[in-house]
């Protein structure tokens, strides 16, 4: 029972996304498709890159993973084919797979270029049903990579400008709003792996984040560590520090979105 | 193929729904996997209790339903299984099981505490990925329940204030909108036994449901049954009375919504 | 594996399309079950009516296939099963099949009536739940058409007033929006076989496009053909022509709506 993920800004108020699963399930009958999400807002490659990155290490080896942001479609840009981790990707070339080619693991590209496994007449606008569907069905069967096409340089991928938290000369680390959720909560760029590698001598830490003219004072175990309608601040579910408000959304009570900016200071709690 | 069914408030355009669905499918592949919705308001356990009440009858004997709901995730609130009707329950303890836990059938309940059917290390934020999707799986598996931890008295977990329909001194029933769906339809919290119960002598029975200034006389076959745009109350198809507006929205034409009001008159007329 | 597929009006925040899988796959475990969308806006019988037809076609032989977009549910309104190309189609007889039945191949059409094959009691407002989902399921397990009721004459069958791309007295072909994509794209009811049937003899075609007081002229090969936020036509993935905006919204931009009316003039640019 191989596994095809789906990631798409397609919505599901149109039929597009049952077209691809027909054309999956038409090539591979046995496949197990699941949904990553439908639900990326139109062209919105930095939210299709991190909510990929964010999903697929929970899949079992071996899933074929199809990522269709794809504003380009039916122009210059190539597809592209990554293989890493035993997991297998299927993406337009325009920085949807930044993260994934981020980390240090070998990877390997190839363009996919064989329309022996696309679906002909290969339309101008939608190689999701025409050639990410098809070819990712004939992946899940056992084809070999290679046979899609010529092998690329993975350095050669596009890669998007995702801003990451830095240190500024104050000794604060400025950073962002990575993405909000159904429920408001902000993921930010931040996490303990960058503030103990700008802090290494620090004995203890206090974190002070500002959103605006708003302060959250302190890491909080849950979100029920603070009264009902209050910030909390905590290590989130991708390891990340997320803001919050229990049982309420940060999102409206700081007006904030992807992009907000965010600072964080570092005190070592233990000194002084 | 062991059916396992997903309720929550998690919503679509994030991953989180996906990532539940690869923990499930890298330890059971076999497992068929179900929505019941995604689109439970953030946080609203009185509709979370309906719908699963009113979906998992529908499902093959020996489902694994996941209901994760959860605003005390990573809290004090604990996580239990359910078992009733041959059917398998987790959630928080927190109410969502409210409305399994009234009928008679004989229950057992077990708290879900044994990490060794986590997803390890397992975060304060997102317990539908790290205790109830593995927990869920591996009780597809053929786990028995008991392994998941020790058993509990069912009459120990949370209930919410379900707020029934009750007969007032001047012989009116005054009850409320249950639950509004997408196309505005109301359920109500009467039905047939309801009526019959109060009113066991009745020979027939007319049926007056008055919302704020609004009425709407008769119980109707079918939508249809009154022309387009007219208020109609019937028998839904929960079983339990239903207002709703043919072609149209009751919920906009009545401005209701879930707790509104509604005052249920009975007079039996083949009297008098 | 035999295919199952939904195409209703029933949006997701219910418990509705998950209660019809939970009633499908008590009949048939074996079954995949594939969601087309959910999201057709309620008792939108054209949209419903162009998604089906546009979808069913990229499912493998022996698809069945259930569109239950059912303003009628209860009523006078037969339920109906459409034997074509190898397809099997179950719907209400209120239009939904009318792209289906406009085609030449022969097709076998049934009354749904035999109520072995149905959930009892039957609801009058469910028929997605009592009628479609159970008898489809006894199909997908082999059962034959005939054995649901009696043959009708597919002529008899209801259909939509869909109407088509015309040509005016002056020259042009007067048609209109047929569907709005969550991308803002504008799918035509024109096409290259309405142009050639009406200009047989040009050699070489000039499109001009105008919806309201805008003009777009020419065919362009993709999206991208043209700068970002600029509107463009092409021949879009059904194979009809497609107003866009390049990463922008063609339904804001010319605030369009499906209904809303374009004007297609042609011109031979190879001759005087």
């Amino acid at each position: 029972m191989p596994v095809i993920t789906l990631l798409t800004d397609f919505g599901t108020q149109d039929a597009y996304v049952g077209i691809m699963k027909g054309v999956i399930l038409t090539i591979n009958p046995q496949a197990t498709i699941v949904d990553i999400t439908h639900g990326i807002p139109p062209q919105d490659l930095h939210k299709a890159a991190i909510e990929l990155a964010n999903a697929c290490g929970y899949f079992p080896a071996e899933t074929v993973h199809l990522a269709v942001v794809d504003p380009g479609v039916g122009g210059t840009r190539a597809a592209v084919a990554l293989r890493k981790n035993r997991h297998t990707f299927l993406a337009p070339d325009n920085g949807i797979l930044s993260l994934l080619l981020a980390t240090d693991e070998p990877a390997e590209v190839f363009k996919i270029v064989n329309d022996d496994y696309f679906l002909k007449p290969v339309s101008r606008t939608f190689h999701g049903r025409d050639v990410f569907a098809p070819a990712g069905a004939h992946l899940s069967l056992g084809l070999p990579l290679r046979h899609l096409g010529p092998r690329l340089d993975p350095a050669t991928l596009m890669l998007l400008d995702l801003s990451k938290a830095r240190l500024e000369s104050d000794g604060r680390l400025s950073g962002a709003v990575a993405s909000v959720d159904r429920f408001g909560n902000l993921t930010t760029n931040f996490d303990w792996a960058l503030v103990k590698t700008h802090y290494p001598a620090a004995e203890g830490y206090m974190l002070t984040f500002t959103i605006g003219r708003h302060r959250v004072h302190g890491l909080s175990p849950s979100y029920e560590s603070r009264p009902p309608g209050t910030p909390v601040a905590l290590v989130g579910s991708r390891g990340s520090f997320e803001i919050a408000v229990n049982r309420g959304s940060a999102a409206r009570h700081f007006a904030a979105e992807a992009g907000t900016p965010i600072t964080l200071w570092i005190e070592d709690h233990n000194k002084g």
